[in-house]
């Protein structure tokens, strides 16, 4: 078990968050807001897949009107990802989300800031700072055209500026973020201010790429802080379909051993000791796995050298030899199989468990 | 830049491994060794994808046989994979290999240990002490057919034995590696001996599972340790073709900036604020960034919060608005894009780099 760092606890809906509580998976869509019916369909295929909180970015006024029927049809709580103008904030509060994310590098008149505080504090809505590398507010160049890199101690000034600001309006309902798209920059950010302040902390790691890199990247990041304790909520970025996003949470977290969903299939990567198409067999397990979706750890290994050891490990286990296997079940040798029957025993085992 | 744990430097064939050198990606055929054009063709494949140790299974002496064909059509070092016969070790020294892999748990007998570490010694070939957690060797059972769980530090343990019994025998040109499918009991058993052996570490999560779980389990074990600047060489274990393993393993490395093979896309994961269809463009620009192969870093962002500061951070950048995008060039905007070219000017401007 990884020791977690113990924030603040507070709750998004009815999802609570912090305070020790199983790491949350969120997702944002990637319809047009104001499509409503685009975006509850996402959203709902998010849910299916274990989301667990939704962001939708409310660019105009027009989107902050779709919000109360995106509400009134999904089953997670709704966040608001609002910038530049905080009279969508306040549209967004008053059609009833449960989570505001605002930028502090995007809404920056004091003021403007105080009236939609002052609003989510009357709703008791919580507020997340979401600083991002890419939207710092401006220092003065250094020389001509020349920008300042986003440092993480930058980012993390701007975060504890906007968190103190909050607080002095009585508003403490915070979670913070600190995203970049380069891994050490992010972890030094999150390392910097995890003992600076109370509140539940939200991962991730910003624009990670397409699917299999960026799910690479942001397994990285968000492992090395999630294996420090560092992390009540995450949000995987991935270029595409959102599911993904949250496919790729889950597979960190369990890997982790903090939340599991579904199975875990351990499978050998084969080798000129192979002598049976494990490949194949690997992916039709891992295919009926997935549609069970239990919390099943089961093994399916190519050879007599580490076979036995992980299948007795696992729920079910089969250790492939040459033309037959052995079966394992919950730790005991259950039975050998003739080659031709691996696929049939293996389905048959998961399903009667 | 990582610090990193400098260990006592070797080298496997030509490639220096260790002593604070770049780190290290290797892969393993998953061929039948005995057919040595199948084996030369999927080396040549990974050789393709940036491998530079290449690891084949040696389960009998028809494979042994095959290795110095195998040798004399590839052009990365040849390291050959020993269980159970020892007579197989000594006959792939014979055949020129230029490491092998002993897993102590699964040859045991001291005199022939001793006897595959002498002539090893004699052509100055190193050896990796290769534990698994799945393949350790026995203790005496807790309870009847209670086996003990392989911990951290029973791993350790094993490695540390056989390492003592090389060293008593002059041995010295040894890399250690502690494998296990959980990632916890993988990270905490490189932690434990890293300070205890000054010998280069080869990391790996065991038996990951398929491509896309076992890259993203891989990415949190690996990235966890790295960060920590342990790890020498690496290999991922991929259930299927061993080529994306290598993919996976420049992902991971790349995240760290430890590595650079090709490009790194940074791109969004589009929202409700996106007016373009970034998804495509993003898949369209990595393919052409991956067939040029060259270490270059693009941003293709879909809106104007943090398009322009992350497409400012990159070698070149394009941030999307409505209907036309500016594109970014090592810092400095180069010019305003209809949409209808964003395609054709960043790939004029990538082939121009």
């Amino acid at each position: 078990m990884i020791p977690r760092r113990i924030s603040k606890p507070l709750t998004i809906g009815d999802v609570p968050v912090g305070g020790g509580r199983p790491v949350v998976v969120q997702s944002m869509t990637n319809t047009d807001t104001r499509d409503a019916l685009a975006t509850v369909k996402q959203i709902h295929a998010l849910e299916e897949a274990g989301c667990e909180i939704v962001r939708v970015a409310v660019p105009d006024m027009a989107a902050a009107e779709a919000l109360p029927r995106i509400k009134s049809q999904i089953h997670i709580p709704l966040v608001a990802d609002i910038h530049f103008d905080y009279r969508l904030a306040l549209a967004a509060l008053a059609a009833g989300v449960d989570g505001l994310r605002l930028n502090p590098g995007n809404i920056r008149e004091r003021d403007k800031v105080a009236a939609v505080v002052r609003s989510a504090r009357e709703r008791q809505v919580p507020i997340r700072i979401g600083v991002n590398a890419g939207s710092l507010p401006p220092l003065p160049p250094l020389a001509p055209g020349e920008h300042p890199p986003p440092t993480p101690q930058r980012m993390v000034d701007v975060a504890l500026e906007q968190a103190r600001f909050l607080e002095a309006l009585d508003f403490h309902l915070i979670k913070i973020s600190l995203k970049a798209f380069d891994v050490p920059t992010t972890v030094e950010a999150y390392r910097l201010i995890a003992p600076l302040v109370p509140y539940p902390l939200h991962l991730g790691i910003t624009e990670a790429g397409t699917v299999r890199a960026g799910s690479i990247r942001s397994a990285v990041g968000l492992g090395i802080l999630l294996y420090e304790g560092i992390g009540d909520t995450i949000r995987v970025s991935l270029t595409g379909d959102p599911v993904p996003e949250v496919e790729t949470a889950y597979h960190i977290l369990s890997s982790l051993g903090l939340r599991q969903r579904g199975p875990v299939l351990v499978s050998c990567p084969t080798c000129g000791r192979c002598e049976t198409d494990l490949v194949s067999l690997a992916q039709a397990v891992e295919e009926r796995l997935v549609r069970l979706g239990k919390p099943l750890k089961v093994a399916v290994m190519g050879c007599v050298v580490n076979g036995p050891g992980e299948a007795r490990e696992a729920d079910l286990g089969l250790a492939a030899g040459k033309g037959r296997g052995v079966i394992f079940k919950k730790g005991q040798v259950l039975r050998t199989v003739e080659e031709k029957d691996f696929l049939s025993a293996l389905l048959t085992e998961i399903d009667g468990l």
